[in-house]
């Protein structure tokens, strides 16, 4: 029989936003790896398990270090925050995991930061959306513009994950740039921090606005569609059902 | 104090995929309001509740049970599968929710199709994705078509629901048809039906074998970008990774 590893996807970060198979299979496993500050979120409930970590940027050895536990005989978890295949370690488990076939991968979703921000806001993803990151760490920036155009020419409502880290601090306002070639300036645009933590903090502008604002890599931003509506501190994308 | 309904996504259906969150609410409510084949998914650990239902088609009606119940005093959650504001109800219990002030709505997110069918397949959306509803029940079928182009230019992963009905069995194929305009017929695909609960069946094939796929409302499909490789029955959306 194979090892099982399980690439989990913990939402948010409390407790309360991950599912209830995500806890009942890190309960079940004996050894959980993580980058530090996603395991520091389950230390309360699961500190009595094995951590192991390694920094950012060596999201390779953090892989290795689970094919290498499961080959022990443990069981072992690999946890991402949010959901495990948005930006997150699955793909690259599986790419490793070609060298390893006494291994198999077990995918446990997650509540990934469009749909937990989008909460906050209200409705801003309630009809066709994309998600995009900002990072150019692994893309190409012209890549991230063709489909930051693309997706305005679609008329999307649009997620972004990434906006700014500190050697990308004007990202964002390259984004809005390229989002002002086709679209308006009051078009309504959000974005939250620390979604489902404590500090949560909900910001409604027009996309001229979010060009300016101060975000950072907990942040999530959202682009309304031409149906996305402002009102106080959420952002509504009616689906066109007539009242 | 205002009276506050819950607008609950309750993931692909089985309760392990619930949130904690989801769960902890729809325990404290009095009245759980929702279309009758997600109540049903609730019958076993929410029987003891007050269920109320409207038909398909009468969105508006479920909406307005909600506030009426709330008025009463009672403690009321409408529920939707998977995300609430994913093609959820979130957005227009916000646009009939203007006329009672004296209601707050509560948005509890929830793993939609998108991610737990991804889960399923590997990574298929690893990397920048688009959400499309090939359902025209609501939105012009020219728009669908403009934001179909708009994924493939983009290079985005898509993720496709409601791929089909009875009176729309031929969709996916115009989709596909849509999208062989500018991505290759050999592009990695494959789709889920019943995600999450008994019978989850998975099927990757090339986009050219996409067009003639039997597919069905309970189906969630998925289109790779130009990173995504098949490997058995998985989907793996490369990050770019140096390995």
């Amino acid at each position: 029989m194979k090892h099982k590893i399980y690439v989990v996807g913990i939402g948010p970060g409390s407790e309360e936003m991950m599912s209830v198979q995500a806890i009942r299979i890190l309960e079940e496993c004996d050894v959980i790896v993580g980058y530090p500050v996603y395991l520091n979120l389950l230390k309360e409930r699961f500190g009595h398990k094995e951590f192991l970590s390694t920094p950012m940027r060596q999201e390779a050895e953090r892989c290795l270090l689970c094919f290498a536990e499961a080959g022990k005989g443990k069981k072992t978890a690999l946890v991402c925050s949010g959901d495990a295949g948005v930006y997150g370690m699955a793909s690259l488990m599986y790419e490793i995991g070609g060298a390893y076939p006494d291994c198999e991968l077990v995918i446990i979703p997650g509540i990934t930061a469009a749909n937990s921000g989008a909460a906050v806001l209200g409705a801003p993803l309630n009809h066709d959306y994309c998600v995009i990151s900002l990072s150019d760490l692994l893309t190409p920036w012209e890549k991230i513009e063709k489909r930051l155009r693309a997706a305005a020419e679609g008329d999307f409502c649009i997620a972004l994950y990434n906006p700014a880290s500190h050697k990308r601090a004007d990202y964002l306002k390259k984004a809005c740039e390229i989002l002002l070639e086709v679209l308006e300036e009051e078009r309504a645009c959000g974005f939250v921090e620390n979604i489902g933590r404590e500090g949560t903090k909900v910001t409604v502008c027009s996309l001229k606005e979010l060009s300016d604002a101060q975000v950072n890599m907990f942040t999530t931003v959202f682009i309304g569609n031409s149906q996305t509506e402002r009102r106080e501190d959420k952002l509504i994308t009616k689906r066109g059902y007539r009242l």
